[in-house]
């Protein structure tokens, strides 16, 4: 699958199959890409917790609250990703030019995690309403959680049209 | 090539050949990538300013300060990416989350542009130390710019070794 293909196929899946599980192969595949993922200043400021079985489900429910995020329980893996402190150089960079590096790289593990799923014919959801704080005594974290991904498989393999802005709308030229 | 593929060939390129364009469909090809990228709530909280020529160069001096990113000169195109507005729902949820969903936002759009330009055999550096002010002014832009990626082709294809943390360091299985 090539990346554009990976691109248009990769969407939120919010229907997972609970009782197929995740092959070990590939979820290596997925942590391998992660690994490469490049940041700021090669700081790789982040953690992943694989989570799996009854950890999964905890973690899952702490993603739920005002009725957000049901079919999460469903998800056989979460991958939390918790912020780790910046490499100096990256905070020097983030303090003078007043941006939140750390939160981009974060961004970029995200993308290289559910392209490589998508490669892998696996599914994904990339949740941001979590409770902080269960989630750090689930995975026995000091630092902030940030993301969650769903990885499994789907139970609605069909492809949703993407809604996004026109290109017209989305870049100038200069 | 494949997604780890993309992965292991991605990276930081500070070498760039001033007298190769970069083909329009290639070009082309990377923003729809960029176009399909995942964002919180949809928002897609960004905005894209293809530079090529003396508007390139501009924005390339605009990320020079303290002897930085020299190598930007000869890059033949450089990608602003500025910061939108929050949709309702994403702005609802960095609020009460006090997590940053824009940046890491920027951050995924920022992998899809990088590896589909890898898929079409350019090369990248993404640029975080950057004068916002002048930027802003080169690109006519009222929001500010996060980061900037040069685009071109590379005098140099040798592969580095990946200096990356052990799987062991990043990952925990619970």
């Amino acid at each position: 699958m090539n990346f554009l293909e990976i691109a248009q196929t990769r969407q939120s899946c919010r229907k997972y199959n609970p009782d197929k599980e995740v092959e070990k192969d590939k979820l290596d595949a997925v942590l391998q890409a992660a690994r490469l993922a490049p940041s700021a200043c090669n700081g790789q400021p982040y953690h992943l917790s694989v989570c799996t079985g009854d950890t999964a489900r905890r973690v899952a429910k702490a993603t739920q609250s005002m009725g957000m995020n049901k079919f999460a329980s469903d998800a056989p893996v979460m991958i939390v990703i918790s912020e780790k402190p910046y490499v100096r150089t990256a905070a020097v960079g983030a303090k003078f030019k007043g941006n939140d590096y750390r939160s981009m790289d974060i961004g970029i593990v995200s993308a290289y995690i559910t392209a490589e799923a998508t490669a892998q014919g696996l599914s994904t959801c990339i949740l941001g309403w979590l409770d902080d704080k269960k989630i750090r005594e689930i995975c026995n974290l000091s630092e902030p959680v940030r993301l969650v991904i769903c990885v499994g498989y789907s139970k609605d393999d069909r492809l949703r049209d993407k809604k996004r802005k026109d290109l017209s709308e989305l870049v100038s030229y200069i």
